[in-house]
């Protein structure tokens, strides 16, 4: 049977992932990874969760495993609130939803809120999981470019004033790919302007907690409440297997946000949001974030410092303050694509960031540098190698 | 700010659930509720998944709470080719994906397949759920009348004689709703037709473990592989808060809902699906089968033995040899929605049939009442209390 005339129209929008084919490569042996963008295992607190998985069934029983609301477990909806207070995110537990990983609420916010054609802002670069949950919906993307403070906002007012825009999509703390960070004047910035041209913002914010250095920075949510929808996990945090994120949203948006999650997947696991809860009233959530930032931060140092002895002065890169990523921009006629082939002949893998845009032909000449899952004398090795091939041209 | 205008043209078809409403009566004090569709917390093993849950952390580590593969945990996959050759239905785990509920296959199937006005076949009366998934891609429904022995196949064949249609969905044994079984000659011309045709098939399959009586009766997926997507789901014989469902699909299919999957969730939670699998290979799923029977067998027998002695002679109803359902229909006349109102008076929910037609204005006389979360004596009683509310006009 042929199956072709079947598909609706909306299916050639979605495309497979471009860097599923080259997170194959990592695989092979012998290869150093700087490609992937997985938490280390390391970080996953299993004792606890082997401790946590025994008390809720006993304080719970059959309530953990049982058909649940769709907005979520209500035990974790109010633990989370203590989390979103230490962002200045001061709600009830009522107002906290909880999604099948920030990428569930991706999806939802794509599925109520973009028409075939609507327009989508996003940096450029952005996430490209956010890109995958919106293509579906046949969105028109706006880039706006972005440089080490994050976003530049003179470009999103531009674009503000002179288009008809959906929502905004930022990852403005650590962001992946780039790890930069939007300063606190141009998230002031960003919030006066999405409350001046009424316009609602989608702040995605997975990495805030992993931050190694340097002060915490308020979220924009706590700026322009109204104007924004905030989504958080405890993918980084706790461990992507739950599948565990979170959002605040304003009531309207909510309303139609749950009730399109009835028709995807019901609710997200009880038994997984039951964990969840525990480990966050437990205290075990906040000396673990310390445990995480142990393992990574001597990596990304490791990283940074393997950099700066090897790489060519006509290359620039990102220096996050926490997060998962490190970003390089080459010099002009640099072919980041190109240069990843040489580079997987060498055993050092990484993901090009031309896939990190949104229009095809832009950042070819980038590379995005995953630290987390390397041991810092791979990571060494890796910075060596990939320097020697960029040398050798 | 207002949101209204942010709206996409899609969120307008995604409409609340009507049984909702009717589902919060349930919790009033003193209420005996026909209404859910819940399985018995009494039926969730949960000794097995305390012991399971510490056996996976043990066995599989941190690959349990990783980022995993949009398909499925490996482990789980395998396993379930087991459970699917005793339906017939002879697999690799190379076949099998593993979805968020049955409810994320649902929600694929519709992305995938569904542009707007595209018509889509379903029994009268239908599963909710399916109607909610399928209802924000904007499918037209086309309805096949059924009777006790399921979808009449000489409607069906009408239909795809007459009309381009995009797929049929089915839940050919123990219907939700309706609790009734398609016959094996009717799932033997189900299969020729969709092969005459040239259709595609969506059969769920969520009830037919919970087998009280008589003999299984074949998939239909086993009779036309290349025509069937099939769906199956722990929700029932594990428990639904692990959102762990399953599908085998045409690979053409598959290909595109894995895709699509990508986008909605990445993948469904591993340590779940990890404890799925230990619970399925462990041999624990088949005693527990075997527990589950003994505990609905005798609520079912209670509520039929209650009916056959207290329902007037006006009224039919299905004798379905398992699954959680039985199903009513009135005489002409009887209007279940306006019934609904004086029984909860007397304290009996349940929910009144007309919410599971496609089409508004079928099935008015019409009731859904379920046996599983409620004890024999207060079934009987309930049944005992809807009977003189029936007598009583």
């Amino acid at each position: 049977m042929n199956y072709n005339h079947l598909l609706a129209k909306r299916t050639a929008r979605i495309k497979a992932s471009a860097i599923r084919e080259i997170l194959k490569v990592v695989s092979q042996p012998g290869m150093i990874s700087l490609a992937g963008g997985l938490p280390a295992p390391a970080s996953f607190p299993l004792e606890i969760i082997d401790e946590l998985s025994s008390l809720v069934i006993n304080k719970y029983g059959s309530k953990a495993f049982q058909y649940s609301a769709t907005e979520g477990f209500p035990e974790l909806r109010d633990a989370l609130t203590i989390l979103l207070a230490q962002k200045g995110i001061h709600v009830t537990a009522d107002d906290v939803c909880i999604t099948s990983g920030s990428q569930g609420l991706l999806d939802g916010v794509g599925k109520v809120l973009i028409s075939p054609g609507d327009k989508v802002v996003v940096e450029a670069p952005t996430y490209l999981g956010a890109l995958q949950a919106f293509n579906s919906y046949g969105p028109e993307y706006i880039c706006v470019p972005t440089d080490d403070d994050g976003i530049i906002p003179e470009y999103l007012e531009e674009v503000l004033k002179t288009q008809k825009i959906k929502f905004i999509y930022l990852v403005p703390t650590f962001q992946n790919p780039t790890g930069r960070t939007l300063s606190l004047k141009r998230r002031q910035k960003v919030a006066e302007l999405i409350q001046k041209y009424d316009a609602l913002l989608l702040e995605d914010d997975p990495y805030s907690d992993l931050r190694f250095r340097g002060t915490a920075l308020p979220s924009i949510k706590s700026m322009a409440p109204d104007n924004v929808i905030y989504a958080g996990t405890l993918s980084k945090i706790l461990a992507p297997g739950f599948r565990t994120g979170f959002y605040i949203a304003p009531a309207e948006i909510r309303h139609w946000l749950l009730l399109a999650k009835q028709g995807v997947d019901l609710h997200t696991g009880t038994y997984a949001q039951a964990i969840a809860a525990e480990y966050i009233t437990g205290g075990y959530l906040q000396k673990q974030i310390c445990r995480i930032i142990d393992i990574y931060k001597p990596k990304q140092e490791a990283m940074l410092a393997a950099m700066d002895a090897h790489f060519p002065d006509t290359f620039k890169w990102s220096h996050p303050e926490g997060g998962m990523f490190i970003w390089v921009e080459g010099p002009q006629d640099f072919d980041a694509g190109t240069m990843y082939r040489k580079a997987v002949e060498k055993k050092v893998a990484y993901v090009p960031g031309k896939y990190f845009y949104a229009h095809d032909g832009d950042g070819l000449g980038t590379m995005r540098l995953n630290f987390t899952v390397t041991d810092p004398e791979l990571i060494e090795k890796a910075i060596h190698t990939l320097s020697d091939v960029i040398k050798a041209g």
